[in-house]
């Protein structure tokens, strides 16, 4: 079910507070959120006395869909965590939410993002007798909770994440409160909802995207704000913010593909902003042609939004088959051969003899690029134009997000002209970086101070990258583990 | 992964001839015809000397993209098939190829439809002393071929389709021939394509549809005739017409539902047929509207069909999630409350406020349009009007497709008026009988002599009800077998 | 779990009538024939309405342990088999009971033993239109009984052993019997028992042997006799016989090895009967020794046996390891290298210094009697004699029995004191043919009408072997199926 | 597989160094430990690099015969671990053995046995900020290494094994060496074994019992020592011995019950010992009988021992069925009810008319003893007297024996008058502990400083008692955790 040809967000979290069924809920957000991670996913309840926890490898459906699975995590208060993860290194021991016991009692802890220094930390927590049981940068935040020497956790977790750096949203159980993080730039997102309460008052939810809002039935408050930590108990909603304020930071790629088109964003529409790029880029980078093809399903908006802008028709040139098994993609070398076309294939009837662009969010190693263009080349276009909605993917990204190697990126290793002729379209544009932000209602890009994190199009990390500027070691254990 | 509220093609046929890794070209096809059953399937190859087959339940994918099981079955001929199937009753013995040994050597068998003949003919053969190992119509088959008095296999099997009465399609593999069978009106589809040959020359495949032919490269030929037997084997393609010619009555809801939307049936586009229902709906029953949103996916191509004829702005205000877990659907009464919204969600920044035109193409028992009607209004519509891109589905399938009983269907029951007060609509419209007809470019329904079957809408059963007038029992065994 | 140095009965057998949770019972009795077949297992019961079936590959425990199966198979009457079969023809569609439903309704088989014409019957019964599913026998009695001309199932289950040769133990369920069938000679066992009825009256159950008896808490009625058919309805027992009398020639191998040593054969205990032949193997073929081994579990009772009469300790000096995993067998060549003592291994103690006899139940390729003498011999002993309680190995049985080929046969190709060399024994001994039978009982072997079938030791085969003189085909099937 | 009432010892240990094949060497070790623990097995290697762990619920057999698994652990240097656990807490992350990562290197641990301070240290250490992953003992140990201010990993090792109280033997690999070590009272058994060499050299084994010598082909060296640490490297074996010498008290039960009868403990053969005790217990506890019969597997030598001594005949009158599947256990009322029977059957020809002599090791609830000797009854036999070959089991086991609550054992509350009248036997008696003594060639029980541990049998129990006088908690965690 993954899209091998794209970044890929690393994780998805939820968590809920004074909810009837608090694991059924954190199941249904969990669900809302699959696209930010597929490869693992977990819960842990507390049900007032003790806590309670499941997890597994795989969907959320494939693991919260067993009524004696959803009995074994009674309580009214949860949190959840959707794993994304390259392959071989998904151990159980790898699925979060982390759950650790202190000496003032339990907390659970889920994580969405990239801690830039957990390698250097874990290092010192190693030299000071720490025993680190996963691979995992969460664990850092939770070692640094036990070893802090303030007597409650809310100082213990304040006094833990002003010693990390990073890119994150966090959501953490204890016995008393459910409690959210956002990072001080808020690169990765976080928002806070309200609901009907177990108790007939007010329950509350905190989920990586608004979608998972909809689908539990809860009412969206506010965005959790950059660098502030929220803390819900059953007197409500209380704010803390540790952090000497910045200028936020928001991640870009969340408007260009990652989020679900019906979430909302630092109050804007995912799928407007997504109709508003695909336009811009008609504007800059127009064609004569017969009809625009969005590749599905990420390419629909924009290319809903560049068909509006350009007066060409809009029709569904490709289909795509959602029907991909899990193991189908592994087996014989004339499968692969044939690779792309198990998830799409093209609707010749609106293609043969036309002038065909086609609209995608990003390219990233370009080969799914090249094969869907060769696809429609032989479905009998006439010709084939591909605009892209998003700036050239040039660098790596170090705060969550999936990314190859640079030397693996396209646009890292080529002008538009060869990767046009790589592709083997027949013109090839991408939208500029200013002209994707005034599709997402800024005057353009400041460089002194841009409004969103777009390092992978820049390579202006707004982070340090302590640890160092090489994508993360993913395996930095002494220990090869099977499953 | 299923529809509930839906009707389901019972089954997608695939056959190849002189065709390299053929087992690998049919799963890929199968692959292709994933949507036209998804709870078994099987493939049956020949290697020239020996049969070799492998069945199980559940996905292609699931089921072939294992390199050992592809390993064990080799050969350039191959035969496979999907099965739709209503729950309980997929046990293996009922998955298909169905296999059998004759005096004059094997005979591999998949089919599509109904035989509505079935168990009339079923109680002679046993009277005769066959014993039946399945509860399959295919079986039937099998055993007119195993007793008939012919001395060839062809000879056999015109012996045996001549005594069967049904809407179908087949598939069957012998150790010297592919053959191919369509019912005399050709209620269900069958294809002929070609590709390159694992000599170097022709080779050859049949399929249900022609988007089973892009996957694997091949090129389309022509529509298997209404009646038509095809004979494919080294020599090429021949063709058997056994039947009295009579006036072709192919399935209309093909267009509407069933087929994938990129493939070409009876030399109409699936796609433009869809756009076009939509755009005559639009014309008889328009609504003054801010938007028009499509019910995902079947909805989409009618939608567009329908946003263009009027004019007003199409927008996709319902997001289908499509990581839907197998045993999700089960659990608590909660999640089972929350029925629907696991794979739909609504993109409230696009219906909050507006007045929504929501485009689906059937309402079989309502529940599903119930509960979409009811989360567009908590997501903010002003108004709610339901278009249904097909006639009222008001009388059961006897010819291969998986119809509720007749009390069931929303249609049979209510008048339209009703139905909008069940669904919670503020108007609903279904496209007249005529309107579809004219829609897929004939005059209008001749009530003489009609074009499609449209039994399902108008109750005219063109075929024979011999074993009676209600939906087949399911289970005509003494056997309840547990697997 | 399997003694691959072994010849292996092929099935154990099972029926009840009136019986209370009669499934769970047939599963328990089948739990103590589990000797008989270790490879599949399944059970069929009849409700008073319905048949319902139960199959699977495994254990009695392993397939019939779980409550939701068990729920699944009502009714006071079921018939049950325990399969064993050479690796990689253990399909489904082989498991028995064999279940199929003619005119007159339904009809389920299982059968322990071989037809020596089965493949003559099958060839006659396919060119007359009969559809084999199964490669099994046990279809050909279905087949010949779908097809006979009388009207009531019991005259036309009479016409059909009449015409099968072989040697067999057969049970059957139908609407309104439970029916126990015995080959003319009777060499393979069937025998009948009683216990309290669900009814209040009398329950009845039929078994291969004794054992199966006690563990359901029935009690023994006697041997059903060669050539008879019990026909168990609620009026009680009736038997039949249509064969024309001849004299009994029950396998001898049953009491060497094949039987569990706590059933009682045609009158005699398999216990004392193993004791006996030790010692006379004791008084045939002494030796100067300081103790007595068995190798176990088989070849203890004949040990025990040897040291009484001979006045030497008996001690256990190998061990066996009864936690051996299903897959253990299979991996790298150092663990095959090391073969034979991940079951058995050396007590040290009990042989370091000493001349040890070892005393084993038969010898048939010889690797695990040579793998065993080395083991002794790496544990310190002084001399290892062998003892053997059976006579040479030397030919195949066809009578339902796994042997393998002839030439693979050690007693087949080489003397005794060439066995003892490859061996490597300090001396070889086996029990003589008539010291066998005195054993048994008997005065001895009389050439003229041996009391039993002892073909495996003399080459005697006292049914025609009607398909040919070699091991049968065991897959005579155009269709290779993977599972 | 596992007897419901006997006392279970909780683990077996092994480790080897420069062993070719060291994970197929290891895991056949664990194999011949199998009936020290059988519901959950680990091995980790090193391959001089890495190291590489794997681990699963289940046998050895089930969990190491995949060759894919087996080429996932390289390596000359291994631990192993099986592990016995009450029903429920047997999760993933509670199986050995445990691997960490310190400031110098990575340390792996499997133990066997029982900490009796180990809640009160693990306090300690969660007060100090350390994070427990498991609930297991080990994992203090591992804790107390981590947290050690010596330098290097041995005078970290010792530093922690000082602050331990318990009864235990420890296996453990770090980088550099293979380190065994066993509790100051030698309670539990640890063993040095002697093989062929990877490098040419020499080869060195660790192992809890002599079996799993014999199994790989290894040469016992001798018992570790009670308070050693064997240190094993490329210079062969070093020895520290840093307690107080104290009078070493192995485990009497070993003999009696745990181990496997081919081992040998502190110079003792067990099956002898077990033969020693039988001929004692025959002595103290003689009876007119016809036949003494073990209650297999383990009553078997005592039995053997008892009859030699009595001069009355030793018959096999139960018969145990080895093909116990996992499942069996938990179904219906009725087979439950049947409960024993599926282990153990009455071999009736030995037993009807007879007065029978019941030789068992050993009762702990009494529920099987009751239901066995009701089968033997209902086998016929004229009278019944049970032998136990140890004294009445009247106290609970702290030291890493699972034992049930003291007022669950049938001894704890009755005399052997009451036990024989619940029992239903017409006599019954144990061996007295002097008897025992003297069976093992002791004098008889020396008070003052009692040669073995017997708590078990006589309450005096040699090691501190630090958390508590009762079983501890096995999941003394906040976490509930599901799999």
């Amino acid at each position: 079910m993954i899209d091998d040809d794209k970044l890929h967000e690393e994780c998805g979290v939820f968590g809920a507070w004074n909810v009837a069924d608090s694991a059924a809920i954190t199941a249904l957000g969990l669900h809302a959120l699959q696209h930010r991670g597929q490869e693992a996913t977990g819960i842990v309840t507390h049900d007032g006395v003790r806590f309670h926890s499941h997890k597994g490898l795989g969907l959320v459906g494939d693991n919260f869909g067993d009524a004696k699975v959803m009995a074994s995590l009674p309580g009214t208060r949860a949190i959840g965590h959707n794993r994304y993860a390259t392959s071989g290194e998904t151990v159980l021991r790898n699925v979060q939410p982390l759950f650790a016991e202190f000496e003032f009692g339990g907390l659970a802890v889920g994580h969405n993002g990239n801690l830039t220094n957990a390698n250097t930390l874990r290092r010192a927590l190693v030299r000071r007798g720490c025993l680190f049981q996963s691979t995992m940068d969460s664990e850092v935040f939770v070692h640094l909770i036990a070893i802090s020497l303030y007597s409650n956790v809310i100082d213990r977790l304040i006094d833990a994440v002003k010693q990390v750096i990073g890119a994150y949203s966090l959501v953490a159980l204890t016995q008393e409160q459910l409690i959210g993080v956002r990072d001080p730039l808020g690169v990765r997102p976080l928002i806070l909802g309200r609901t009907h309460g177990a108790d007939g008052k007010t329950g509350w939810v905190l989920a990586s995207e608004t979608c998972a809002l909809e689908i539990v039935g809860a009412e969206f408050v506010r965005d959790v704000e950059p660098g502030e930590i929220v803390i819900i108990d059953d007197r409500g909603v209380q704010s803390i913010k540790p952090f000497t304020p910045q200028p936020p930071r928001f991640c870009v790629f969340e408007y260009i593909y990652f989020a679900r088109p019906d979430s909302v964003m630092e109050g804007t529409s995912v799928y407007t902003a997504r109709k508003m790029i695909g336009a811009q880029l008609a504007k800059e980078a127009p064609v004569e042609a017969d009809v625009i093809v969005p590749v599905p399903d990420s390419g629909v908006p924009a290319a809903m939004g560049f068909a509006e802008a350009s007066g060409v028709a809009f029709e569904l040139g490709i289909i795509r088959n959602h029907y991909v098994g899990r193991t189908f993609i592994e087996p014989t070398d004339q499968i692969r051969h044939l690779g792309v076309r198990l998830k799409h294939s093209a609707n010749r009837a609106m293609i043969e003899g036309k002038r065909v662009v086609l609209v995608d969010d990003s390219i990233v190693r370009g080969t799914t690029s090249q094969k869907i263009v060769e696809m429609v080349r032989q479905a009998g276009a006439a010709e084939v134009h591909l605009r892209i909605a998003g700036p050239p993917t040039s660098y790596s990204c170090f705060y969550g997000i999936d990314t190859p190697e640079r030397s693996k990126l396209l646009a890292a290793r080529n002008s538009v002209e060869e990767m046009a002729k790589l592709i083997g379209a027949d013109s090839l544009a991408f939208i500029s970086i200013d002209g994707l932000y005034r599709a997402l209602g800024k005057p353009g890009r400041d460089a002194a101070s841009p409004a969103f994190c777009d390092a992978c199009f820049t390579g202006d990390y707004p982070i340090d990258l302590t640890d160092n500027n090489e994508p993360r070691d993913n395996q930095p254990s002494l220990l090869a583990e099977t499953k």
